[in-house]
């Protein structure tokens, strides 16, 4: 039986002409900055985000937790959603590595709201770690891949520059929200000091996240990247992938709309007990209302070859991506409408 | 003018008998285990809560952060109080001296409640940090002052042992609980695997705080006290009037009945301004129901002799101790009285 | 000009074979195991190092640090060489990532004394860290690529084994050591708990080191890969690269054999002020025996198009690898002779 | 049989007219900045030492680890003696609390060697920790005791600030350094940028050691007591037991003048076995030149109510107080005479 991999837009593998242009990379040792195809990379993600400098890195979370180090000095206390990846996902590394204690406050809706920051955010006094960080997440995995625009930046922005503390996105999808809320790239990050993006979920690169900041920001970055073990060699063969599906990010625009068409499969289906909580990006939230219902939905699912990712009692996450192939959809239908009849 | 200080039950200074026991304290050198006096309160200490050992500390800071460093390793997560003392008031040393991460649960009403607290304990995932420790506070000191009974520790605990994660009692006013739900201390702290409270609030002695668990935590926490620099040679002269504190722990009823008084006093004054937002134990907390009110109302008692702590925008925290004289409160009602006919 | 460059083997490009093994790898999402690439690689790994399991890594340092994170809890001493990479290299990572503190014991001979490591050993005092972990570098880079055979390790072993303490090769060109010992690589590192070599040094993958150990260490081990943003997508890609270089580690012979006839040349101009420090593996150690003289003859050699690197005022490093073509020491010699005639 | 304790000037007990001074002594909650008696000593010691400000703690190890925590940040490099105070007898503070990395150079004579710290001071390089902080020990524990003067501290104070390194002494014994080599303290101080003495050792007090260095510093040293626990309430009890400590400093000369007396009792029982190693201030250097001598004579000393500290397999420490009554050294020689007659 073939499978249909919704767990992730991570399992995306690389493309053939995506092959053959990393047989092809010209690279160098990256450590003496001599890879000319990071080199590439690196400015072209840089102008894209209308940020000074930009660094390759192995993964999403090095980046963010390189912007953690780079930004704050142990002991002050970080700003984020109570389900943000920096919190939920980084195996604590916030505290493991930055020595910095969490301040979360709910990001129910997918972003923080400016009030709850604001009450965050520590005044002086003897007995208080200092406030040395804000950080939002756009688009919001736990919160079912919902993306946000400009409005909901600016706030928060404005916030954390009248309190001179500095404001870091977690962008692992952040082309989805540029293409979801219809927005430059580099207009959407603009209120923050610097921003992470991945180029190996929705974009299809096999390896590889980027960072994007200050020209003095990113030189202190290359150091906590070494720190971290990221200075890689001749890293040029991923990071030409890495372009490659930079310059093919419209390829986002199939994903959300196989997003959509797979929210109103699932809809056609609703009953009581299982219905489309969120849908949003190229990610379809299953909520299974009954009492440890996700869990036997999911293997169900799985028994029918559609992997999928449980994330709570209640919900299972889908996500569409560019491996999905014609006919997946109509596959996922015919299996879904099985599980119904025998639940 | 005559101050009269409620800012804290940390003011109090040792009394004549107090100060003639530190006089004639019989020391020694405590980092070789020499000083009888830190000895015998250690024993003391240990007894009167039902644990098996006991340690003395400068301060209640210092025995809560010992109790994470003896209970954990580094990138665990801890799940506590979002106004607890540990999180709030400790300069972050969770995170800057323990490495832990904050997972904090809502502590509105002065206790964990156990769903919350079990929503907050991590499973098995190669992206999570692992649960570490939980730590509730008894009483609360930015709750004001509340106290509860084993019925709200029980099922924290039972939780606890079925994860096997340890559970701390930030119990730096542990006698004020144990007075006010009327319960042996011993039972009240059953369910915990370390205890701290402190010898330098109500119950008057200038410096210390003890730790108490079992054999081998207490020699773990013994290490770690070094490890901070807790170490004292002939402390024995301050231990001395802790256990001299200890002894006379009595008082606390006292304090506990002025603050009664003083909580009628103020209701006395009621106007939809001002008004009594909570009373327990030996804290009144006084609601300003204007923007910015805490602040006008605090200022104006200070300049009248009445100190006291502004907690946020709308609340003024007001303890009673025992070095409170006869005529205070008389007094404080003349002052109010006027401040109140001034607004 | 051409250059020939002798900085490090750090800089050899994938040669185009190892490119359409690359092109054509077979990958998958390794964060859940599912890259067959990867997990091939880390058979083989664990099976020519007679470990029970290995993993992939971005980097030697990351390996390392990895290794650190795993084998320690922080607070404790670990005791490795003062110009060990660990220690020299390694952006303080030791201190940083891991809160270890490091115990240097001399290891000017390339490996370290048994009677020091003894030494450096803790004892039981509540004053005292304790030991946790013995680390050892084979080759040893700052000491001139200098290797060591099971003689040398043996005695440290059994000292580490009646410690109780875990003992880490830092095996970053660990083949090589091998091929100059004439021992199995597996039978060199049997002593040790861990080890670490890298693929992208002399073997010539782009990217990637290992990290082999026991089942149980690999396992927490791939969590603290995690932690520190080591955990990839479809790096098959990369890891492909790595299986072919470690099947065609024979290639280091030749290196070896150029490193010789690099000395050798060297030799034929000696004088006082210019000699060879060492020769070892891959490694040729020049001795400028002038104040400042290193800076000056590694800067007539860059003029000259000969790229090596400075190690301190007096000691030049050259290091032979696959990419230096038939032809170049000619070169090497010819220009050598110029500067040499210029001083 | 009456003990003679020479293990450590720690054991000192306070005096009858120190306790009538702490029985008397004016106190507040000095975490609010309002206990007399601290504010006094604080002030007292800042002038004795010609530094701007001053802090007391509850130890020497904790005021070292403030001065760290408030020089550094973390993952900087520490140059410091091999077997300093630091580094040797603090837990591994330094990397677990601080998360520096150590840089050990020798200390053999009791002192660094300014070219072997120049040498450890770290250049820039991507791979490299920053050198954030120098710590030198007056006198010097490990080393039997040994003090120097401001020939000795002068060029190491001279390159650290042509580096823009901070200077740290830890003084704990500095009034005996001062009294040796016959400078005035502050004189003796004034090539550091911070300073920690303790008043708990021969000064005599029972608890308590200080912190002093410019304004700024203290300042954020305060804050970094709090987060370790060191901020205590009513501490003027102890802290004017230092006060009149300090005052009475001169006690220290008799200490030196029972040290000598004692040397040269050891040096007429000299045998190729046993032999004086070192005087110097305070303390005598005891050589056992048997393999595990050490051990073996100081069980005998035990054993005659002599209480010594061994310090390694060769040696042994004896240190002279003022709790030492006249008669002890007569005592001491006799029962030596017998130990030494049974060997």
């Amino acid at each position: 039986m073939k499978k249909i991999d919704l767990r992730s837009d991570t399992v995306t593998r690389p493309s053939n002409e995506m092959r053959q242009i990393m047989a092809t990379a010209d690279v160098g040792d990256d450590v003496y900055g001599e890879d000319p195809s990071i080199n590439e990379l690196e400015e072209r993600a840089a102008e894209l985000l209308n940020k000074e400098a930009a660094l390759f890195l192995p993964s999403g979370t090095m980046a963010n937790q390189v912007a953690l180090l780079t930004h704050t000095v142990p002991g002050q206390e970080v700003v984020l959603g109570d389900e943000s990846h920096i919190f939920y996902y980084e195996v604590g590394g916030l505290a493991r590595l930055g020595s910095l204690q969490a301040r979360t406050v709910s990001d129910e809706n997918g972003y923080l709201e400016p009030a709850a920051v604001e009450h965050a955010i520590r005044g002086e006094n003897i007995h208080y770690p200092e406030t040395g960080l804000i950080c939002m997440e756009n688009t919001h995995n736990r919160r079912g891949g919902i993306s946000y625009g400009t409005d909901r930046v600016e706030p928060i922005a404005e916030l954390a520059k009248s309190k001179g503390i500095p404001l870091h996105l977690d962008g692992a999808r952040l082309f989805n929200a540029a293409y979801q809320e219809d927005v430059d790239p580099g207009d959407l990050v603009a209120g923050f000091d610097s921003v992470m993006f991945c180029l190996s979920k929705g974009l299809g690169a096999p390896v590889g996240s980027m960072l994007a900041g200050s020209e003095e920001f990113i030189k202190s970055a290359r150091k906590n990247r070494k720190l971290l073990g990221g200075g890689m060699r001749q890293a040029g063969i991923i990071a030409a992938a890495g372009l490659y599906a930079l310059e093919n990010r419209n390829v986002l625009k199939a994903d959300h709309e196989q997003a959509e068409e797979l929210a109103e499969i699932i809809e056609g289906f609703k009953t009581d007990k299982l219905e489309v909580f969120r849908q949003s990006t190229n990610f379809v939230m299953l909520a299974c209302n009954n009492q440890g219902g996700a869990e036997l939905i999911s293997q169900k699912l799985n028994d029918a070859g559609i992997l999928t990712n449980q994330f709570s009692d209640r919900l299972i996450r889908l996500v569409t991506h560019q491996d999905l192939t014609e006919g997946d959809l109509q596959v996922f239908a015919e299996r879904m409408e099985e599980i119904i009849a025998g639940l």
